[in-house]
């Protein structure tokens, strides 16, 4: 077992959609801000890993299990523990509860390590991860099976300045909200997600377009992100029909 | 002088630029997350008045003035105090200081109440902003002449469904991201704000597009959102060039 850490807030107004719920991509830039919270405090800030080993942490896959969302003004506490690593990935889970303790949503984040300036995949050191105290496993977690879409629904969105991070980077939150905006208002304002996997395949580069599109089936979608004839990102989600309050 | 309320804060890393700057749309959206946790202490929650008195607080203009941005990490104090009000306007200013108690930020924003079903501004009664111990003063905020806008630059954006807040509104912080956005990566790496006037003239409605164009003069910009052939915000922004540090 890693050591766990936890943040309170309650929800601003300004995270919430037109049901009253959080947006998803703010689900993500909090459980990050709490992950990164967690590293300063154990000495190995992002700015650190930077600083000293020249790396930067990119997440690489999300699976995401949603009970319900929490809602504006809700005080949640946002859990996360570093599970377990291997030779090239670290697992990582966020979990968020409600103020009566019941887990609403429940996330695991697969992250590994990129050089900067090469950009390739750099192997995990037990250096790095000794203060999280993960445990080292070979088994590797596997998400679902990506199929390349057909005759699918798309709408092109163009990658904005305020998109990008400060290394250039489109934020992992973006992509989560291309794949949400593609379904339309009327659809996002009578479903959540159930469960949602989603693979990080290619950088989207600054400045240009990127293309989002969707098969739905029944509940199940599936995504895709592309720019310049590539997948950026895959995903499939679970949806669930909204219960009115 | 009415009261004051503070939060303190360090900028998180989703909230950094590829400069390392806060972006400005996060600015107005952590003051009014402050100025709501101010009025839940009050008991006069933005939650109350709609229960309490259906109505709404809306922001009609922002003046802002920027020293300088903060960055990536730094901590701030992000202040507030509602200054005074007559009988349809509200002023509220929020003051951004650095670690060493600098005033970096400086912005005043001009209140009135809206009836959630006529739609109208509603009078502001002395009951509800007694709470705050602002003075009542005849003295009106007049903001700049704002002119229509000849040979623009210009560029269309979809209105999302993330845009929206739990009214169906677009988010204040919205407009000021379109007004930025259009100006280009080229622009905005080497250029930040040092006073934006703004003024929202009528409310982006749900679901279409909206234009947002705007002429640069030197180091001041004349700006415009459109929708439907209409004007929905109008501002003028004075830049100042980037300093390298």
């Amino acid at each position: 077992m890693g050591l766990t850490y936890q943040m309170k807030m309650k929800i601003p107004f300004d995270m919430a959609d037109m049901n009253g719920h959080i947006k998803l991509p703010d689900v993500i830039l909090l459980s990050l801000q709490v992950s990164g919270m967690q590293s300063i405090e154990l000495g190995i800030s992002d700015k650190d890993m930077f600083e000293r080993y020249n790396l930067v942490w990119i997440i690489t896959d999300y699976d995401i299990d949603v009970v319900r969302l929490p809602r504006f003004a809700e005080e949640i506490t946002i859990e996360t523990e570093a599970l377990s690593y291997n030779r090239l990935f670290c697992y990582r889970r966020f979990t968020i509860y409600d103020e009566e303790g019941q887990e609403i949503i429940h996330m695991v984040a697969t992250f590994v390590l990129m050089d900067r300036e090469s950009r390739k995949v750099h192997p995990v050191e037990s250096e790095i991860v000794a203060p999280y105290q993960s445990e080292f496993s070979k088994k590797l977690v596997r998400g679902p099976k990506y199929t390349d879409l057909k005759e699918a629904v798309s709408k092109d969105y163009h990658v904005r300045f305020y998109d990008l991070d400060m290394n250039g980077h489109v934020n992992n939150s973006k992509y989560l909200d291309w794949i949400f905006e593609v379904m339309g208002a009327d659809f996002l304002m009578h479903h959540i997600p159930k469960k949602i996997n989603l693979k990080y395949v290619k950088e989207v580069r600054p400045g240009g377009m990127i293309n989002s599109s969707y098969n739905l089936d029944g509940l199940e979608s599936h995504h895709q992100i592309t720019s310049d004839g590539e997948i950026n990102a895959q995903a499939i989600v679970k949806w669930q029909e909204m219960k009115k309050d």
